[in-house]
C-alpha cells in the first residue's frame, strides 16, 4: 500500500482555498493528505482549515503563520504553493521549501518559464533544488497548460512547423470577481490606459509561455511584440458580481508575437471579457500535416489552475532534482480520482 | 554547436521510407543525421536510400540486410524502428539495438504500452536498456498520441474525472493503400468475418492505449471489452487506390471499453473507412471541469506517425534509462524544424 503524499498548503487565497478543498476531497483515495497550512492573514491565522471552507468536521489543520514551523515540523513531501503570481519578492518562500526537503507545485507565473524574467533567481533556485534532492515546478491552466504545453503537444505529430496561434477567449461573466476586476470590467478606456502604464495590469504569464514554446520549438526568438487593449462592452453586460455599460472595458484583449529572424511564426492571442460570446481555448499548427485543436468553451480557468497544481504533484515527486517547466515533465494527468463516488 | 544526432532506420517499408525522406528533411538544420539504413528486402538491399525515394544526390547510406554491422559501424545515438506491428517475434531486435548502445524509438504497437500483452518481454527490454544506458520507446499517433498521451493531458486540468472517451474517425480514401485493404475496405461482410475469426485483424493498439490511459489515472479496471465490427458503404466509394460498392466493407468500426469496479468509465471508440464525411480525433471528459477537446479534420496518421518518431529523439536521449511509455515523458513537439525554409 502506497502512503498517501503529504502536502502543505502555502497560501490561502481563493485559489489556495480551493486547493485545500481539492486535496482534502481527495485524502479518501489514500493518495493524498493535507499536513499543514500556511497564510499569513490574520483572519485566517490559527483556525482549522475546514472552518474556512465552512466543513462541518475539523480537519486538524491549522492555518499557521510560521512558514519556517510548519515546513520544518509537517513531514511533507509537496508544497502546494499560491502566494503571488511574481517571482521577484517571493522567490525566498520557494528556497525555504526546498531546503526543507519539500518539492514546490507553485502557482506563481512568472515561475512558469523564469530563465528570461529571472535568470539568476531561476538559478539559484535550481541549484537549492538539486542540493536538496527536490524539484521546484511553476504551473496552472494558464500559464503551464492552455496556451503552452498543450500547444507544444499540437506540434509533436508534425514533421514540419511553418506557424503556431494558441486563441484563449474566457468569458469572465462566469469567472469569480477577483478575475473580472483583475481585467478590468466596467471601467473606463481612461482608467484603461492608466492601469496599462503601471505595467501591472493585463494577464501574467503570456510571455512565459511564448517563450517556453519558442524553446520548446528549438526556435531562437529575434524579437517580441506584445499588446495589451481593452475589449469594450458593445451591449451592457450584467454578471453575478458586477454590470459593465455599453462602451465601458468589458475586458482585455493581450497578445503576443514571436518572431524568428525577422517573421512572425508564433501568436498567442487572449481575450478575457465579460459578454464574450464564445468561451474556447484553440493551437492552430500551420505544419505537415496541419492541426486544428479546439477546446469547445475554453477549459475553466480557476478549477483548471487548482487542478493542474494538484495532478503536477505526482510528476513533481518523480521528476529528477532541480527546477523544471512543464514541457520537461510527463503530460499532467488527472490524479487521485475515485471512480466509486456517486456521480454528483 | 551542438552534434547531429546519429540516427539509423530499422525497417524500409512505407513508414520507415517516410521516416528516412523526413530525417533527411531535416540535416540542414544540424541537428539529425542518418547513419544507417537496415531492411531484408533483397530489392533494397545495397541500394543508397535516396535512390528508394527518387533523389537525385546520393546520401551514401547504403541499405544492408546486416542489422549488427550496422548497428556496431554507424556509431548511431539513436534507432527509428519500424518493422513490425508485434512484439513477440521481433523483440530481440530492439536488444540488439540497445546492446549496441543505440536509443530506440519503434512505431511497435504493442511496445506502446507492453507491460499487459507481453510482461516478461517488457520486463526483459526493460533490463537490457538499464544495463545499457539507453531508453527504449515504442509511439505514433496511434496507439502514442491520439487515443492515449492526448486523452491523459485532457485530464491534466480536471480536479475530478467520471468518464474519458475518445473518438477518432479517419477517412481512409485519404490513406495509403496498404491502410485501406488493412480495414478491409472493398471486402464482403463474410469476409470481413473470416478476417475477424483469425484475431489479427483491424486496428493493433487499441487496447495497449486503453491500458495506457487506465494506468496513467490510477484506475485498476476491472474488465475490458473489446468489439470490431464492419462500417458498411451507404454508397459507392472511389478512392484513388480502389472502389467500394454499396453494401460493402468500407472499413472498420474497432471499439474498446474499459470497467472499473463492474462500471464503464473509459471508451475508446474508433472508426477508419473510406467514404467517413468527417475525419476528427476528440478527447471528451466527464469531469470537474468538463473538457471537450477536438482535432478537426483529424490528425493525418501516415506523416503524424513517422512525426512521432521524429520527434521523440531527442526525448529517448534525455530520458532515464529503461523502457518506457510516451505517458512518461515529456510532451512530444516538433524537433528540427528550421524556419527559414520558403513555405511550400
Amino acid at each position: 500500500m502506497q502512503k498517501p503524499v503529504r502536502v502543505v498548503q502555502y497560501g490561502i487565497g481563493p485559489i489556495g482555498l480551493e486547493s485545500i478543498r481539492t486535496v482534502l476531497s481527495k485524502e479518501h483515495t489514500g493518495r493524498i493528505k493535507l499536513v499543514g497550512a500556511i497564510d499569513i492573514d490574520p483572519a485566517k491565522v490559527g483556525r482549522d482549515v475546514a472552518d474556512l471552507l465552512h466543513l462541518s468536521e475539523p480537519t486538524g489543520v491549522v492555518v499557521s503563520d510560521d512558514a519556517a514551523k510548519v515546513l520544518s515540523e509537517s513531514n511533507a513531501d509537496v508544497v502546494l504553493h499560491t502566494t503571488s503570481s511574481f517571482l521577484g519578492s517571493m522567490y525566498r518562500q520557494l528556497i525555504d521549501c526546498a531546503e526543507a526537503g519539500c518539492h514546490v507545485v507553485s502557482s506563481t507565473e512568472e515561475l512558469s518559464y523564469p530563465y528570461d524574467r529571472h535568470p539568476s533567481i531561476a538559478e539559484e533556485l535550481d541549484a537549492v533544488a538539486r542540493q536538496h534532492g527536490v524539484s521546484i515546478i511553476g504551473t496552472g491552466v494558464n500559464p503551464g497548460y492552455a496556451m503552452d504545453a498543450l500547444a507544444l503537444m499540437a506540434t509533436g505529430v508534425c514533421t514540419q512547423v511553418h506557424n503556431v496561434t494558441v486563441e484563449r477567449v474566457v468569458d469572465a461573466s462566469k469567472r469569480r470577481l477577483p478575475l473580472q476586476q483583475k481585467v478590468g470590467a466596467g471601467i473606463t478606456e481612461a482608467e484603461f490606459a492608466q492601469k496599462k502604464a503601471t505595467g501591472k495590469f493585463g494577464h501574467i504569464g503570456l510571455r512565459e509561455s511564448l517563450l517556453m514554446v519558442a524553446d520548446g520549438l528549438g526556435w531562437p526568438l529575434s524579437s517580441v511584440e506584445e499588446s495589451l487593449e481593452p475589449v469594450l462592452a458593445d451591449e451592457k453586460v450584467d454578471t453575478p458580481y458586477l454590470s459593465v455599460e455599453k462602451g465601458q472595458v468589458a475586458g482585455i484583449h493581450h497578445s503576443i508575437k514571436g518572431y524568428v529572424n525577422g517573421t512572425c511564426h508564433l501568436i498567442l492571442d487572449l481575450k478575457m471579457y465579460v459578454g464574450a460570446k464564445e468561451s474556447f481555448d484553440s493551437v492552430t499548427v500551420d505544419g505537415v500535416p496541419p492541426m486544428k485543436m479546439k477546446i469547445a468553451d475554453g477549459i475553466f480557468g480557476d478549477t483548471a489552475t487548482i487542478a493542474a497544481l494538484v495532478n503536477t504533484v505526482p510528476l513533481a515527486l518523480s521528476a529528477k532534482p532541480g527546477l523544471h517547466t512543464v514541457k520537461d515533465l510527463p503530460p499532467v494527468r488527472a490524479f487521485a480520482t475515485k471512480l466509486s463516488e456517486v456521480k454528483s
